[in-house]
């Protein structure tokens, strides 16, 4: 009893954890960036990584390894760095790269993302990567971790601990340590013309209060996600950065509702995927006003021809969208570089929601660990 | 009339051409051969690409692009390009690829892959990293196509036309084609050793015999599609260079049976897809005896242990994993690095006789066309 009340207390009036820590998104997202955005939004400090800035500006190669959550966070970083800074990058299964026998040189920069700092196949690849001569860096959420102890320098989350299984508040924390570290290499480097310097920073720093906003329509999301709770499948549909929000987003929803889930880059649709749309597929799109929107509204006006249910994340003001799709949620318009970070907002409250509704638990789902500390 | 009895001719037997695809891959993959490997196995020769070996030699990085069956064709050749020739690589989708602006360098080696040599996202991704300065080589199976004309240099997959939407001999060529070019490079390079390379032309001499092995099994396999007709769901999972046999398996079941099948990394299942299983989900396994075999064989049991109905593809005489899951389809052994193009070939079958035993017209199935030649 005293147990099940001390639970209650740590949720603060959420019916879970995970809906709390969806809910602290934008303190957790400000605590990931405090004292790291320093005077006038003039220079990045990251204390974890003194020392270790001319190594990334030299490295010939990032390479990004994680699992799961961890993993998207990374294909996020992989715009992020080649955009911001020029840079080639590669993302990598944790678990793919120890047992295959990676191509790996000394100038070589490996970053290791991992909420919890214990995931095993994320740690054996820290070490054979450092066999082979590479800078090891960590964006871990826990401090003092084994993963954080095992590589050569890093930046800590700050995120505060996450017991939901499902990961949130973890990856918008990683996915803003990445873009601080992207654009601050991309400053040094010199590849990152001022103006889009400042706006980033300003972009980052606005975040907190864009995703309050999100969060304010969460009742409407409930709605929609009252309407899809029986479905069987969902596919996720985003391009560029918003690729890796679409496996995000299908991550979340199979994790905790048990719905078959799936993303994909939305171009690749038309190679396979397809054929599965009819009327009883619903098709989730990040459709915000980026680089590729046009692209994505003949995306969106494809599947509508096949009769697939469309929800739609779009920029709010989008009165086009609207006009083609079943379903609309809007976010703030930022820049397409740090989007990722509100349009996985919607996506993670609807997961949520469904879930609810099927009567899952949320918090403990099945057969899944908090942290995949075995192979 | 007339035209429908062309078809039957042209079908030469079969109820559809995808089974004749099938079934022809003997021949395709010894046609994908034929001339390139010379007198006692000394040597590789790839007219198409004379001249251009020593820019794939001196690679600082090699990309392949594509998409579809070609972008799995692209991860299959990752894992080879990166063991046998200790170069590294990058796979990427040509949509993403074309629409972010990517770091390309004048040492790069891009190599673009496409049956119909005409697939728009790829043609354009070409444009843009030829416009880089990189050296672009071809692999297509259509003569005188588009990419075949706008790339450098290539190697042409002699496969014969496919007709059926869901490609599986231009697959199975593309491997064949993209391994031959791997070892040359391997030798060329010094990084492969003299046993190896011979254990592995010697290999490739053997597939057509041990593919006809397989297909003699198609009986078998048809009897577990009809098990599974109904299954609503599928998960394929593999690791190493099955796991992108495993999305290959994925994507034809999808493309013409309409069931949401997805491919994963096995060790993968555990940061997510794990919450899917329960007795109404089928799991399919690559599990062949290969350098990952133990941690396969520990998935399993987690599946297993979750009620997963599981179907594994296992190396002939194998006993273990037989008294572990419902069904196994056994294939001959063979060097790991070229045993994607025997475990794809089950695959193809088993998805080939679910569709047909659903009704679905497996030749052309709703949504798609057979090459991809607007954005």
């Amino acid at each position: 009893k005293v147990e099940l009340e001390l639970e209650a207390i740590e949720k603060g009036g959420y019916p879970h954890f995970m809906l709390k820590e969806i809910f602290g998104q934008p303190k957790s997202i400000a605590d990931s960036m405090r004292g790291r955005i320093h005077a006038g939004n003039e220079s990045i400090q990251l204390g974890g990584l003194t020392g270790y800035f001319d190594r990334l500006a030299d490295a010939s190669r990032i390479i990004f390894i994680g699992c799961g959550t961890s993993w998207h966070a990374g294909l996020v970083a992989e715009y992020l760095f080649e955009e911001l800074a020029r840079v080639n990058v590669e993302v990598e299964y944790a678990s793919e790269f120890r047992y295959r026998n990676p191509v790996i040189h000394p100038g070589d920069v490996v970053i290791a993302i991992s909420q919890s700092g214990e995931t095993a196949d994320t740690l054996a690849a820290i070490e054979l990567a450092k066999e082979n001569g590479a800078t090891i860096l960590g964006v871990c959420n826990a401090v003092g971790s084994s993963i954080a102890r095992a590589t050569h320098a890093g930046a800590y989350l700050h995120a505060g601990p996450e017991i939901g299984v499902a990961s949130t508040k973890a990856f918008t924390s990683q996915v803003t340590v990445l873009a601080l570290m992207a654009i601050a290499l991309g400053r040094r480097k010199g590849t990152l013309p001022d103006h889009t310097f400042r706006e980033l920073l300003n972009g980052l720093q606005s975040l907190p209060g864009q995703i309050e906003q999100v969060l304010r329509n969460s009742d409407r999301i409930k709605e929609i996600g009252y309407i899809f709770t029986y479905a069987r499948n969902f596919i996720y549909l985003g391009r560029g950065v918003h690729f890796p929000v679409a496996l995000e987003g299908a991550l979340k929803l199979k994790e905790i509702s048990y719905i078959h889930a799936e993303g994909y880059p939305a171009a690749e649709m038309k190679h396979g995927p397809i054929a599965l749309i009819d009327e009883d597929m619903p098709v989730i799109f990040i459709a915000t006003r980026d680089s590729s929107y046009e692209k994505i509204v003949s995306n969106i006006q494809e599947v509508k021809a096949r009769k697939g249910r469309v929800i739609a994340i779009v920029t709010e003001g989008d009165q086009l969208i609207k006009t083609l799709v079943d379903f609309t949620i809007e976010i703030p318009w930022t820049h397409e570089m740090i989007s990722p970070l509100l349009s996985v907002v919607p996506l993670q409250l609807l997961s949520y929601y469904i879930a609810v509704m099927r009567g899952r638990n949320v918090d403990q789902p099945r057969n899944l660990a908090k942290s995949v500390t075995v192979e």
